[in-house]
Formats: C-alpha cells, structure tokens, sequence
C-alpha cells in the first residue's frame, strides 16, 4: 500500500498528478491520501507528525513524504527502510524523526534524474516512479546510491508545540502521550487543562487534553473548536 | 462498494486511516469518499443527509458513516441491513432516518471490540474492520448480536430546515422536493423564494429554490453564492 | 486512466457521486480526482487550466470535464478525441482550448438521454455512464452523433489573466511560458516581478514569477503567500 503525505493540499491540483504519476509506472496500486495538508513549509511539524502517522500503522507500505520549500536546490532526495517501512522524499529533515525513533534504518540517496524533471515538482516526477518501483516490488539500485546518514536531523524529541489543528479545531502537539500522567495539567501561556479520557468525559464547555488517536497529546473541547476558543496556531508552545 | 459518509473532514487525517484500516483488511476493494463534511458533531442534519444521498444509489453498497461525537461513550455500534444496503456506524440517531423510511431492516449491534480500539477513532479500529468483511462477503456473525431496534430514533419525516452547505453557497433542506408543488414558494424568514427548474433557468440575481440531484428542497443562485446573500446557516428554519 | 477535472469541489457531495456512478459502469477502473476546485462557474480561467494540466499527461486516458453553469439547459454534450486522449463534457467552450490547440481532433455530441436525468448533475448522470464505456473500451456509438466543430469555441491564445490560486497562495497566469524570456518581468498594474528559477531562488521576501510545473507563468512568494500580498484574485490582467 502507498501512503501519500505532504503539503500539496487535498483540493489543489498536485495531489492528483502524483497518483497519476505512480499509477502510469504501477497500474492500479492502492494509493491512499493519508494526509495532504500538513502545515505549508514547516518542516519540523510535519517532521512529527510524519513519525506519529505513519509507524503505528500495521501494514507494509511505502509512504512518499513531501513537505518541501527547498525543492529544486542542492537538497538531496533519499529513500528509507525504517522498522520495515518505506519512505522516499526529500533530504530537509522530513524524515529524520521516524529515522531517530526507528529501530533500524537503511537509507540510498536518489542520483537518478528523469529526462523531465521539472524545478518544482519532485513529487510527480522524480518521487512517484521510485515510490512506484519500490511497490512493485522492482527495488531500483540502478537509480540509487548508498548512504550512512541523513543530511539534516531534527531533534527527535518530544516537540512541545502545536503542530497540527485539524478541522473540527482540535490541537495535536508533538508530545507523546505514552509518559504523560494523567493528573498533570498541559500549559498554553497562562491557561492550564485538565486531562478527560475522551470528548464526551470532558469539562462541559472546557477545553482539556487527551491522548489521540495516533498517541499524541491533544487539546480539544467537546462538540466545539478548542483552537478557535484558545486562538491556537501551528507553533505555539506548551508545556 | 464501500461508501464513506462522515463528518472526518476531507482535508484532515482521518478519511485516510480509515481506507487504509478497510484495505489492510480487504484489499484492492472499491472505496468511494461519498463526503466527509457531514455537519461536524450535527447527527441530526447529517442523519436526514446521509438518507437522501445513500439509498438512491441503484448498486449494492457498505456504508461506513459516522456522525460521532459521542464515541468512546455507551452508546452502541450497529449494522443494518436497509432495503438491501448495508449501513455500519454508531447508534446515536444517525442511521435512524434511514432506517424509518426503509421498506426492510435487519440490525446486529457489534459486541466485538479490537485489541487496539482508541478511545476517540472508531470509525478506523471498529467500523472499518467490520466494513471490510461485510463487503468480502465475509459476514461478521461472531462479532454481532441480533437486537430490533436502534436505541436512539429521530423523526424520520421531512425536516425543515437547512441541513447541507455546498461550496458554491447552495443550501439543502432537508424537504423531499417530491411532494412540493412549484408554484409554491419557500419561506426563509421574512424571504419568500420561487421556484426554478434548474439554475439557469432561475430569475436573474434572485435566489430561488428546485429540486436538487438527491431529490431535496434547495436554495440556488444562478452563478452566485445563495448561502452568502442570504446568510444562512446549518440548522436555519424554512417553511 | 480516467481523470476527473471540474468545480464540483473536493469536500462536496459531488465527486464521489460521480466516482460511484463511473464504477457501477466500470468497475475497479483507475479514477484520479485531478482538480474539482476549477473556479466556479468560471469556463474561461477553466478551459485555460484544463489545456495546461491534461494535454501534458505521457498516458492515455479519458478526462470527464465539468464547469458547466448552464447544466440542463440547451447547451450540447460532447465527447471528443484531441491527440489521442478523450474528453467527455459540455459544450460550453471548456474543451475549445484543448481543442484549438491538438493536432488532431475528432468530435461526437452525445444524444443518448438515461432514463434518469438530473436536471443539475450531469456529470453523474449523463457524463459519467460515457466516459466508463470508453473507458472499458466499449466506445458507445449508438449513444452519439458524429459533429464537426465545437459550438462554443473561445480564444485559444495566451490568455494574460490570473486563472487559478493555488492553497499555497501562487498565481497561475493562462501565459504560457515557454515564448517567456526570463529577463522579462511579469506587470500586474504598477508592480513588476523578476524571474527566478524556482522558489528557493527568488528574491528573499519578495514576490517573483517563474514556469510551474505545467508549463504556465505562475506568481510565486518563497515560503509565503504571493496571492495574499499582492491580493489577487482570478480575472486579474497581467501583461
């Protein structure tokens, strides 16, 4: 199965020319839109959100992850096996924080280049057909190099920042909720939450926090919209 | 085919993770992202959506949909067989219009629960599972109980109100245009709207009301934007 | 392949009705949801974007194309065959640029009624059922008519408007940047932007143009928002 994650937008025009892409090399694999609205250009978010998303899924897929303000500099382009899933994109740090969380980790830098290779779009055409070949099952070593390490990482940490608000308004934050106890409150500036175990346990009225679906701390408010309430934006510390 | 109906968001994470919940365990089946902006947290404009769109379809189908904000609570998951299609979801009221206005139903609530069922996600760890047997011809007996009725039933008549916000600005009801003579006019306050056959055909500038492609009392504008002109909103009455 | 471009909306009711419709047709066939946020209504800015976007695909495929205010009036439906890939939508001028601009192009308007017809969805209706035979390859003869020209055919040059915004906030122009020197600069009432390669190379903070990645002059801002700063909106001249 091929997981698509980025910042190319779910109702833009570059989320289709990637199936598209990956389809015209690998007819009628499965494609799944896991996210195309990770926060523009913000690496470090998508970073981790990246490694909260794509892990903890129970299936052997191949995730194309492109979050990529650099795209068409020196950047390098990388494929990884990480605990036996596959990523490709973009050498700006993406990845490192499923590499730094993974228990093993084999990387290849991309050397290939195709004949159209346009500036601004490695998703369609340089990442899709590697993504493509990989899922066949037709590992492409003509099209690679090896390689020891990323060139950026990020600390692979807990991040303690708003990194995604999702549609109902809802706020995940780059801490795992696994080490949290349940009786400490989380910190926005001067407000402090309290823990409810899910929506409808919560405070009436009052925002608290969680442990998400993909087991990350999340602030929300049942049947309203936590970050419109509190004014959250992507970044914003907590504690 | 599996019809996805839920108010996930089409741009978030969620629709992802469940079609990739469904495939891992029916793959390369049909999924069709029917609509995932189902009125967030709204089970009773939603409940007389999901019946206008869902059983007009001529072909056989597993519905997914989940209106939810009370998941993780009491309230049990069911499926139901109405007039030949198949609905899974919670029973909070939202299969409940369906299920009123169907000529046949049979019910199961689900007793199974997965190892890994988060508190706030069932629609990936719970529906999604049991989706993907039912479409596999795989009938889940193990993982159900026959029970008669939902537990929670709403008025299945008409409702009068707007119940669906389109992104071009036109506005459902939740009327079945079937019973509407046209030379009846809709009272939206102190606004009295004609009718018209279809947009193009509608008084030039002026919001009026027709038929829509799901059989439902609508406001329109001919290229324009009736919502906005006319400030209305989910849950607005009409008469 | 079949490729769905229209106004439908990606978060709407209507794609995924038309994706069920194709399948009931044409089961399992490869469906990319290419753009359903064309500008509303707008045929113009639409039929510029649709000749960018599918004539550069490397694949054969069939292109369901809807912007079409004029739904259930008397405008005609066509299907068409321009350098070896298929269209099937109105005529309403949204295929003539596509058309003025192939080398070879072969035309039928489709007579065929179903039985049920929507006055308002078309696309899922009338447009659908065709594009799924030629799909299967079961080209439906009795269902068309042989025609020689389009009836709506609008100027098929360069068309110096702002035609599409993306979710980044870039301006795609309907110029064609291939004839484009790059010491040029692109006017936008009294401002004037440089060339620069790609993002990572323009001018820090400072809004610039560039050739897309479907061969358009576009309006870009590194890491930022150019269609916000400059407060652009589709129908804006450039020169």
């Amino acid at each position: 199965m091929i997981l698509l994650f980025s910042d190319y937008g779910a109702v833009d025009i570059y989320s289709g020319q990637v199936r598209a892409a990956i389809w015209s090399h690998a007819p009628g694999v499965e494609i799944v839109d896991l996210l195309h609205t990770a926060p523009n250009f913000d690496i470090k978010a998508s970073a981790h959100l990246l490694a909260a998303l794509v892990p903890q899924f129970q299936i052997a897929c191949v995730c194309l992850a492109v979050v990529d303000p650099g795209v068409g500099s020196q950047r390098d382009a990388v494929v990884m096996l990480a605990d036996e899933k596959w990523y490709v994109g973009p050498d700006n740090g993406l990845l490192s924080v499923v590499a730094a969380r993974a228990s093993k980790v084999e990387l290849w830098r991309i050397t290939w280049r195709p004949e159209n290779l346009s500036r601004s779009f490695h998703g369609r055409d340089l990442f899709a057909p590697i993504v493509a070949l990989i899922e066949k099952g037709a590992f492409p070593h003509g099209k690679l190099a090896d390689t020891v390490r990323l060139q950026v990482a990020l600390d692979a940490g807990d991040l303690a920042e708003i990194i995604y608000l999702d549609h109902y308004g809802n706020a995940m934050t780059g801490l795992r909720a696994g080490a949290m106890e349940h009786g400490y409150k989380l910190h926005l500036g001067p407000v402090a939450l309290p823990y409810a175990p899910v929506f409808s346990d919560g405070p009436g009225g009052q925002p608290f926090w969680y442990e998400n679906s993909i087991g990350l701390i999340e602030i929300a408010l049942d049947r309203g919209n936590a970050a419109a309430l509190l004014k959250l934006k992507i970044g914003d510390p907590v504690r």
